[in-house]
């Protein structure tokens, strides 16, 4: 009967980071916006997360996850997926936008602590909408449109986004990734910018500085803006490599207002206990990776962020990692991250340097 | 031994909503209140809900279930149980006081997306408490005692309510419906007041017109409110009929304030697939609809709020609605729903029309 | 394979209380500061927690626990736990610090509806650390270092803490316990004030006279703390007796500043239906009493909390307490407490007595 086909699992994640470093903005929360200039010790839950996922019927799956760290309840996957023309998928209600590599790749796999301020400026990540996917063992392809926010009470228009991804190469050891992204945004809101004029941007744990958005705070009136993605990525048995370049066509209120920025990063890994990064063909994404335990990895990238305004430098982005995987589920990480923000309006130091360390579980 | 007793089981429900349409004001959170007068579509989470429920002897049960939708956590049913001397069994914690066809039949099994304003008005929904119920084949009895908010901080009186139903007929395919209750409160405490002087009532989902709740906003002196409700309802197979009719005899502080606000509605549906609204004779209550699968419901609603004030019109609610369960537990609504405001102080515009679609699922 | 080895538990408390009284202060969050003389009666919920437990391998488990009571998602339990060289474990994340017999027993298995001013203005609860612990049949040592404050946007500094307990005796009826520990807190920053210049202390569901924290409102300005804490209670069949003495040794900012506020507590309790508290020598804690039903419980209890600075009165507090064990995992509480804030600086009204009841679940 119905009820006997009900299944659900609970699932959840815990991150647990600790920080030393010297920052000039309030990076991922751990210093107030008050004590610019500090040289300081801290810890924090970056991520705490509950969910449960299962099926209704047959073709009728759905997901509920919630992080709570900050004190409030922040909506991540929640929708219903239906499943009854496989390899199709329609999935309805709150999750991430087809676009980044980076960003569909889950904070539980990522090979750095945070995601890339290039990914944080761009990419739109979880909103309310409707999408359908489809994938096989070496393509996937997705469309989506979604309102803007999940917020009760936001006033947001709507956005279109399309991904396609191919993989010439995908078996357990070795693949190679290429994918493309395009992403419409509506925004024609004052109630979308936040204070500084920026889009809210997906990634909140992302260490952006704070005020260089998509949307510049000289302008304001960002009406609609299309960002194409391209994506890259390489893997040979336990090295691995993977770009991205982002691009955002503004079109302002103010027809002398004009900014288009940009960014890209590279990055590389390598683990010397000879385990590979686990390429999904069919999400064009990394999952898990599969471990009997023990596995070390090694990684660096570099990043830059191109305001294209008169006046601003770019901002790059150089980080340094090591994650040792005690389970496939259980791993610690360790990043040095360095931030130049070169001369930029209202930036009262030009560099932001700090250890960070993670111990993360997810079941 | 006692901790094999324990049983816990998972559940929660998911509701995406879409809408487009011209609304006066923030129905539903989908506009700000800045933005009174645009058509707009948007999409969002209109409730996503975990919970845990259970046993932990034979005699005592639990539920704890939260919704998140909103970014915060808004208590739901939260109680203890207590069921060894059947049929009778107690509550205590924070749950719906009895009170209201329409409010005490779950929004997983309500025949259009939202409640009418009547309910919205005059039903107390859930507070923190105590209850005792009992019921059969054909009657329900319930009565309780509640403090006002569960939130903390709160300067709550309390409310008594008691609610009896009776079913002259209750097969799987047929019943009647009839049921009377009443809910004494004391309010006599301006922070159970809204800003507009009206009392918080219980479905926060409700498209309620601003303003015009029982603490009416010119009286914002309300002392004491007794309300009472009558309850009526039929299903014939496919067919259904529901009304409610519910009146509020307020005491304010002010002896020259008298206003006694009152509503009724009348709802049909129509199951043109062969199924039938589920009716649980010992709870008084409508429960899951039966079926294998893609079945449709037709309804239609009237409803008038009738503010009783010099001055200020009735608000008059029309909703049509169409629904697909495509299982027992997942299920598409859409509705299209006109509200006529009258010409009622501070009230920009006279009516909000717009439409609206559902994707629903629970486990 | 890894998968299979992933166990997961869901749990969870609910406690509904009840008040009647007359408070000086929001104690409870039952009166809003602003009525401050008010005889009233009201009903809240004072815990409701949901939470996943369990193991991602042999050697590693984890915990997330939130209590939502609140509307917001107050961080309980939160961290990964290595069991792998027995009897030690390591523990990653949000937890109590290793300070205090009545802090470190669950608030499930606590003699009295709430933890005593004497533990609220010492004990530092929970905090984002790693701890080491061992235990054994007699014994039990922890030493952790933590942050202040699990929430994003604070600037805290550290803590240190360690505890020892020793058992000479501990069988299942008749225990003899022992404990010393000490907190090292670097304060350092007015942000880890409250408004009234006192330091956050653990818990919030404590009825603590406002205002009355380590850091004294006069003297805002702290910047270390020591704080040491002296343990004993005995089990002897039905009967027990516990006691605890806390002093801060604080270091101010400006040197003419000097409070080294102390406190103690003692209370006893008997069990007439014969059962014992549940004394667990590894944790140098009580946990869960064992009942086959029905047990009933009689405490009292005393404390004192001397504030150590010039026209300030000590606080006393005493408690009434009666307890019935439906089962091992349902009880009802009843309190009677009586706090004596004396003649000091602030406080409207020198006495504050109210009964409480409770309904407990937990599983």
């Amino acid at each position: 009967n119905a009820m006997a086909e009900i299944k659900v699992k609970a699932g959840g994640r815990i991150m647990v980071d600790g920080e030393f470093g010297r920052g000039i903005n309030g990076s991922k929360g751990f210093e107030p916006s008050s004590s610019a200039q500090e040289t300081d010790f801290d810890s924090q839950l970056d991520r705490a997360r509950l969910n449960l996922s299962g099926t209704v019927s047959p073709d009728w799956g759905f997901k509920i996850e919630y992080d709570f760290a900050s004190g409030s309840a922040s909506a991540k996957d929640i929708y219903l997926a239906y499943k009854g023309f496989k390899p199709a998928s329609v999935l309805i209600g709150n999750f991430k936008e087809p676009f980044g590599l980076e960003e569909l790749t889950s904070s539980k796999y990522m090979t750095f602590m945070d995601r890339t301020i290039v990914n944080g400026q761009f990419a739109p990540s979880r909103n309310v909408g409707a999408a359908l996917h489809t994938g096989g063992s070496n393509y996937s392809a997705t469309v989506g449109m979604f309102g803007k926010g999940t917020s009760k009470g936001q006033d947001p228009k709507y956005s279109v986004a399309g991904r396609v991804t191919f993989a010439p190469i995908a078996t357990k050891t070795t693949a190679v990734h290429l994918g493309a992204a395009v992403n419409y945004i509506d925004v024609h809101s004052s109630s979308l910018y936040t204070s500084s004029g920026a889009i809210t941007t997906g990634d909140t744990n992302n260490k952006e500085p704070a005020g260089y958005h998509i949307g510049n705070p000289n302008f304001v009136d960002l009406d609609k803006s299309t960002i194409g993605g391209l994506e890259a990525a390489a893997v040979f048995g336990p090295a691995s490599i993977q770009g991205e370049y982002m691009k955002a066509f503004n079109d302002y209120l103010d027809p002398t207002h004009n900014s288009d920025p940009s960014g890209w990063y590279v990055q590389a890994s390598f683990f010397p206990t000879g385990e590979s990064r686990n390429y999904v063909a069919n999400k064009g994404a990394f999952g898990r990776i599969k471990t009997s335990g023990n596995a070390v990895e090694l990684a660096a990238r570099y990043g830059v962020l191109k305001l294209d305004q008169a006046g601003q430098d770019d901002v790059k982005q150089t980080t340094l990692g090591a994650n040792w995987y005690a389970t496939s589920h259980l791993r610690f990480m360790a990043n040095y991250e360095m931030l130049d923000y070169g001369n930029n309006t209202g930036v009262p130091e030009s560099d932001d340097n700090f250890f960070m360390a993670r111990a993360q579980v997810d079941w």
